[in-house]
């Protein structure tokens, strides 16, 4: 049995683990950490856990954690991460981290997206962990750094387009839209019942969102070159689950069967990826309690323009069961242990 | 006292104009129809209107009922509007119609989008009443094509830019996101509260949406010069809204503050407009029962490109209100007439 | 024009106020206040007021605020509100209280449920604002304790049975279920949207929520000796409404169609309750938006209860609506003078 | 590997039971029906099965069916399942049926509520599948009859109360609120998203709802002596989940302390039943998604009354969840395999 701390459990993503974590044969969750809650049980947290996980929260003391543990999965805001990771990874242990601290190849990025980073070596270290298109590194790194929710949507539903240059990269744009989980659980009047539902608006819009960098550093090394993006966050009145609306100009004359056809080709084996059938567009009610990411396209003929839209739960494909999926890897576990689940529908 | 009909009024758009006009001091509903509840009294098919309309359904007959009418909403499906219209008019009411019937100046592309239609020449004679754009022609008109819902919310959103020919008609791509109660009342398994709560979709990906001859007829009028755009709309979980984010790249240098300023000059003195300031955005719950339409948008530096956020309230604004504000504009009363009512928050 | 202030006005009874007021012919509303965001223009907090309020927030200064107004609402926390409201009564101002504040009668039940009263013989002198059972008193009253959601659905669906002894008082169980704004807009983990959509809770469980002293005043009132109930307020997942199922033990045969018929004789010329017909049910649904009281009920033969079922929208006759309807009465207005919107619906 | 059959493939309990049964190791899916997709992949009708789930909806035709499937679940309406049972027993199958066919013993409360019975005989034998009550004669049963929604969670919730004999079986009042999903998944208006979402209503008021004599057969059976309830469902906007408010007065002094023993004790070793600690209370959302059932209680010192309170999620524990339970039983499997998900919370 693997051995498991969660570190920063009393969040969504926090929980999400421990419940994906609960039907998975091969882990033993042996320490949950929390600031804010520490000293209280984890199922008095969160009541969904009650009879099935006894432990009680922590302080996050790297040291005494990665005593018990010998695979971490940090699952804290950005910044704080970058505060514990170094320390786990010197005592040996084995990181997952869910937050932005290890996604950006480029120290400056990150920097001008977020604030200076504090171990910058550590990003040539860490590997950006999209199983789909890196499994092999990830299998051997000590230190994967867990991609963003948005960023899982648009990248899975790009790939193949940019990996064949079948579009043109400077027309790529992302209307994206998101659960209100994405916004984390800290108490703000923005995120009460009574502001979101019922109700959709844009935000970050603009090219203001910090998931930009992200995404374009990955659609750039597929494309083969530097490439930008328009991209824009919308909230829709739901728990769970993103949808990106991707619009691209190809370079050529392509049919959406075509598309399809190599988009089946390219993801052919793939556990967690489906391509729906021609004239079938993906829901997040669909993927919701899942961790597959579906996608469906359409070429416009009117307008000449390919339409790609993809579907993820933010929470699993997009956060904790990505994280899963590359605990599997790294360990040498069947990929899907643990991750079988299908959605919950209705 | 203008004695008013509505010709299906069992659907959403016909309990909402009935909600409406309740309010409203010049008007006396005289007839309501409904071929499927007719004989049913108005108040158990909408149990909102209990104790304030006392109304029963009848069949759709009219001349019977322009015996007791001077002016007509019809609220019924594309193709049964083009049945009846006709024949008000020449009865010599006028007519406020809320179906796609009388949209398009062209019976080719109504054809090609719906069916052969059945009475072209009305297409010269209606007006197309969006009253930011023709309120004159509106006034003296008798016969108003009531704007569809998306339709709506991109062309006030992309008039300003299109009259003053800052982007180039070729880049525009429309993103809408509409709520439930656009899809009409009508007993589908798509349509339960099952299928759609919790969830977001896409639909009629690739060009496929009947609003698109419109959106692109008045575009184009609007740039003066024949247009394409690329068009998604969305299934958000939330009874009334649209929000449509619109992408497009302007012809030369632009700020976010000089558009927000050439948008309040256009749409200066109009009561149902809203121009955000900068950085701010709209939001579907801030116009939920509201006429307004609120505009924000944002030039994205990085990419070049504009993004314009356009709101409304898909019955009011996108139907049952724009239809009342487009009968003020043809009796001479003021335009606002019970259509004062602020966005229902929360 | 009564010139009006409201004083609390950046929660969700506030807003609700000015929405309702901005279609009221004989309110000028003049002051707006609120601790939190003094010196923000109150469309900035409530962006659904933009284009038709200009007011910026201020502190609460009673007398300055007493200088512009000859009416205020006051729509603060209990124990803030008996801090200011002796003030405004000795500067002459009529003031409708929306608080918990005075609508107890007995100080020594105040203190038990809440804390020792401020002004204890302000309690003798305040009416308890239920226009349907005291529109009277309340006419002539310089302070009106304007009634609680909860106990608004609970004494109206109840007042014909006791009035008339038809129930045994100590067998009434009221079983209530609320929208989430009845738990106001302060950033609560609890009401933060992912904890509240699609679920379904009880709180307040085994006697515990302070409306129950005030529900059993008004029907012991009502019954003429003193009463207890069971009552269990619950958590919808919804923005508006309350929905009381309410159970009591006849005293003698009785049917539904006899009770139906003593209802509508009680309510007689009431504009905003409405019974419904036997075999119907309210639905917060149909009230959502409106001043309406709808009222239900049904006898269980088999158990010889009878079953009554009432629906209110919180923030409208469960606040701010019964709020302005008793300003209309103590200024002499038509009582549904602002108060004619029906319910928003769907 | 047990060979199932799901005949009624295509409603929500059809598809809640190939989403549990995925997970489960010891089961094959070898036949799904639906009379009216037959023909269809079931993937085609419920998109969250893709590429896990490669099966053709069939029609009903049972004698082929028992030649590929060991193990039955019937996910028909009331009367279609008692048209295919008795084939299903007569060719040596076992059966979960799921629906209220076989529940009740007295085929006249059977007929009073429902239609003639087609096989009465079949009533005694069937056991009613409340593992917590009834384990063993379910292990050895062929036909078990699995409870209703609402039933389960009033019987769980009142067992150890009527067991022990400390209520008046006379005082008993169950409020009973729903998620949508428990209405199926028909296409009717009146469960229509909008004319669902953000309301709340009752219905079958005064004793009217069909799961009234199956919770009266159970509860007296418990209690030992007949007694008749009071019961009131309502509809929840919310896909999942049921909550259960039930009163009853003690026959003597109890406290909550001692009645949250009692049910510990009571429900100990039970894998599904979680008793709340005093003060806390179920959600259902808590539950959504499991096979929990959370019950807490109070007694209010005030009124004398006990009030307990149950959740569960109606398509799991109170349908197909609870059917894969009686199927393990029923096979000597552990009784929680595949029933291990925590729930999906937000």
């Amino acid at each position: 049995m693997l051995k498991v701390a969660i570190v920063g459990a009393s969040g969504y993503t926090g929980v999400e683990l421990l419940r994906l974590l609960h039907c998975h044969p091969e882990v033993a969750i042996t320490c949950v950490t929390s600031e804010q809650s520490a000293g209280k049980a984890i199922s008095e947290v969160f009541p969904t856990l009650r009879s099935r996980y006894n432990l009680v929260l922590e302080n996050l003391e790297p040291v005494r954690i990665a005593d018990r543990a010998d695979f971490i999965f940090t699952a804290l805001p950005h910044k704080a991460a970058m505060e514990v990771v170094p320390t786990f990874l010197k005592l040996g242990k084995r990181v997952v981290d869910l937050s932005a601290d290890y996604r950006l190849r480029d120290a400056k990025e990150y920097e001008a997206w977020y604030e200076p980073h504090m171990n910058p070596t550590l990003l040539e270290q860490s590997v950006y962990g999209l199983p789909e298109l890196r499994r092999e590194k990830i299998a051997g790194a000590d230190l994967v750094a867990n991609p963003g929710c948005y960023p899982t949507s648009v990248i899975l539903g790009l790939a193949p387009l940019l990996k064949k240059k079948l579009i043109d990269p400077a027309t790529i744009i992302a209307d994206s839209k998101s659960g209100v989980s994405g916004a984390g659980r800290s108490a703000k009047v923005d995120n009460l019942y009574c502001e979101v539902n019922d109700g959709f608006k844009a935000y970050g819009v603009g090219g203001a969102h910090r998931h930009i960098p992200e995404i374009e550093q990955e659609l750039s090394l597929l494309a083969g070159k530097q490439l930008k993006i328009s991209f824009t966050p919308h909230l829709v009145p739901m728990d769970r689950g993103i949808l990106s609306t991707i619009y691209a100009t190809p370079t050529g004359a392509v049919s959406s069967a075509e598309l399809l056809e190599l988009y089946r080709a390219y993801y052919q084996g793939e556990a967690f990826v489906r391509i729906l059938p021609e004239g079938s567009f993906p829901s997040t009610s669909h993927v919701r309690g899942s961790n597959f990411c579906d996608i469906g396209l359409a070429v416009d003929n009117r307008t000449g323009r390919v339409v790609v839209v993809s579907a993820i739960d933010n929470l699993i494909k997009g956060a904790s069961g990505q994280a899963v999926q590359n605990m599997n890897i790294m360990n040498g576990f069947p990929e899907n242990l643990g991750l079988e689940a299908l959605a919950l529908f209705p």
